[in-house]
């Protein structure tokens, strides 16, 4: 049996990080092994990529050296953690993968959709998950979320506008529009048991 | 008046780092403002991603990540230290740059020349120098000068066998025979004044 690679997408807030422990937990509770992961990083050179990238200023990197660094990292991601683990059987839960990338570089740095896949496709031969959960809350939900967390997750949340987190939601759900199939819309405004079950509920046809 | 922006490549051994301090004095001599500086690295950015590509094993990275993070650096170093010294009227004079990733990820890495000269396209606009010059010199001469050097050039060298080091000769007189305005092959197996000599003969019609 070959492993699911399931990512879950959505901006600061969202819950994300909650969600893919939760999803693993009820996949493992209903015998299928998952391995836990996120980007950037889940590798050990993608993680040392990922301390580039989070330290120094929000400015350090032009946008297009950033989406190099992010597709190095994923590549060493895919090619150490990812595709190792789908190859034992094991499903990966990733928290954010591509279409974070696609979002967010193309919403802040104004980079082309059709570049940033391709970077993609070179490094990481263009590996895909097998589905894509976009936790959607509202905006002020999901500042609500940050700020409660830690002062690095308010500190981002706050560095951009209302219009800038507006916009990459809206690209995420170009994504589910264009890829129905593979990305699917998830009401994450809800207490956190409720997105499980819906993420659960929305493996249903991939679940042995 | 704006700068003139200078290449020089070859094997180990070559007498790169050398004549790039050579050529910029003799520039300056001149009354010519110029700047050395090297690739992978050469900015902030840049020389962080030169630690993660030098430490750790030489099989820490695959091809494709390798690739992916000497292009990050490229476009991190043209942004900050070559287009404004550039646009300052300072030459820069740069001990490799992307003719070393076409040469060495092509022939170690297998990775298409054409995908190579992509990632330059979008990271640095494809900014290419306005001379590169190549270093030839005798595979045996390269070895005996690097290991002569310090143990970590002797390593590098020894760690890839003599069929390595000429198909990288190999490709680096393919671009000079593509590319002949642009590329141009010194001999430098004689001593370094005279190949600081050639070098600036070289240049003649580049000189003001």
């Amino acid at each position: 049996m070959i492993g699911r690679f399931i990512s879950l997408e959505g901006g600061e807030g969202a819950g994300k990080s909650t969600q893919v422990r939760a999803l693993a937990a009820a996949l493992d509770a209903r015998g299928i092994p998952a391995l836990v992961t996120r980007e950037p990083g889940g590798s050990e050179g993608a993680e040392a990529i990922r301390t580039l990238l989070m330290e120094g200023a929000v400015a350090r990197w032009s946008p297009h050296s950033e989406a190099l660094l992010f597709a190095a990292a994923r590549a060493d991601h895919v090619e150490k953690t990812i595709r190792p683990a789908l190859g034992a059987g094991t499903w990966v839960i990733c928290d954010r993968f591509i279409d974070s990338s696609r979002a967010y570089q193309g919403v802040a740095g104004g980079i082309d959709d059709a570049a940033v896949l391709a970077l993609h496709g070179f490094g990481s031969r263009g590996l895909l998950p097998d589905r894509t959960f976009v936790l959607e809350v509202p905006v002020e939900q999901g500042r609500a979320r940050a700020e409660g967390r830690d002062g690095a997750g308010a500190d981002r949340f706050a560095a951009r506008g209302d219009a800038f987190h507006e916009d990459v939601a809206s690209a995420f759900r170009g994504y589910a529009a264009r890829e129905p199939d593979r990305v699917r819309l998830i009401d994450a405004s809800v207490r956190a048991a409720a997105v499980t079950t819906a993420l659960l509920a929305g493996l249903s046809d991939l679940l042995p």
